[in-house]
């Protein structure tokens, strides 16, 4: 499936200002003014300055929180957004209870006892987002993630993602709801991907970040075969 | 939701031909000349007279099969609508490798070894059907059946239903399940109705019909709650 631009001159516009060039300009923004979270048991909150929140919108992270402070933006970060930019981008500090987690492995625990499956679904998000895909919850599609090829202004997403493990309390696992996801996905326009994230996981890593290295994704997309359009003979159709 | 009526007149239609009597009609009709159909590994193929294969068309029980003889025709019946022919309704025979299986625990041990979960989903087929819904496969929607309040010439299917029990390898056990469900669901304006099909069910009584007495059916419709749509002043919506 082709992806779908949202307006004409978006794909061009998309193509002269590449992902991966915003994500470095805000990578060394938030360094620089060395930007610093609140981890809570759902999200963390980022304090920014106006022009980093801009650019963490061109990059999809986060969601602004409304606010009246005039020289500070407050963004709300997801789990895997937030663990994005410490761990992998080292652009920014998490505090916790007002005591900055400096060791990646006290932030890693503290989340993972906020989200147990977090594990999995960190490395889903962060082997998309380090290809360039922008990455948002998939919530009100019933899956974890939908991807999308560039900022969610210029283009649909193009894929709906379910992230499965060896161990989750997964989806999938009977016909009914391949079927109800494949429908679905195919009903608003993505193709369902699914990512298996599995690997020879030693238990004493599970508690720390570096258990990702172990870990390994395969990637499946799934959808409905039609017999009418792929028939060697297409002018009939 | 009001139910959607395929074109003016349908629902006046429905009025005056009530599902209950065209299904009391085929009953006699079928005892009378006591059909007979062949059970194998995934359906019942059932031998009728003409007017009777429009009296299961009109009461939708199965699907009818192509054939060239003119004084016959042949039906073919889902495991639940053959044995609720069979055991609820008594109007029709069914037979296994050429040998008519009169006994109703014989039938019920060789559709089992089929379809092991028949139980809890002929429990729900039956509970339905016992209502006067007209009950059909949910395959293409990821559930278990669709039902319509009657001929779906007439109206659109109004609840798409999965049948859940307590030990099945079931559906919406995560969030991300219901919400595909319920998305899906609606967006082909139909309601999602789960059917918990439990009880105190006695081991001994797992290879008789008997055992669909000691079942109980507990129903729930799940759907979005938009809050629009709920507002005390409607008139500003």
């Amino acid at each position: 499936m082709a992806p779908r631009w949202k307006w004409k001159g978006a794909e061009a516009k998309a193509f002269a200002e590449p992902v991966s060039e915003t994500v470095s300009e805000l990578q060394s923004s938030l360094a620089q003014t060395k930007a610093s979270g609140f981890l809570s048991s759902c999200n963390v909150l980022l304090s920014v300055e106006p022009e980093q929140a801009e650019l963490l919108d061109r990059c999809c992270f986060g969601r602004t929180v409304v606010s009246v402070e005039k020289d500070k933006r407050w963004i709300q970060l997801s789990f895997e957004e937030a663990f994005f930019l410490f761990y992998k981008l080292k652009c920014i500090k998490i505090s916790l209870h007002g005591r900055s987690l400096v060791n990646e492995v006290d932030l890693w625990r503290s989340i993972r006892s906020f989200k147990p499956n977090f594990a999995t679904s960190y490395k889903a998000y962060s082997h998309l987002r380090s290809k360039n895909w922008i990455v948002r919850s998939g919530l009100q599609y019933g899956v974890d993630f939908v991807v999308y090829r560039h900022h969610p202004s210029l283009v649909h997403s193009e894929y709906a993602v379910l992230v499965q493990s060896i161990s989750g309390n997964d989806r999938l696992k009977v016909w009914s709801d391949i079927h109800c996801s494949v429908r679905l996905t195919g009903t608003v326009a993505k193709t369902l991907l699914v990512l298996y994230v599995n690997g020879n996981v030693n238990t004493e890593n599970m508690n720390l970040p570096l258990c990702l290295e172990d870990y390994t994704v395969e990637e499946q997309t799934i959808r409905r075969w039609s017999p009418e359009l792929s028939r060697e003979d297409e002018t009939k159709t």
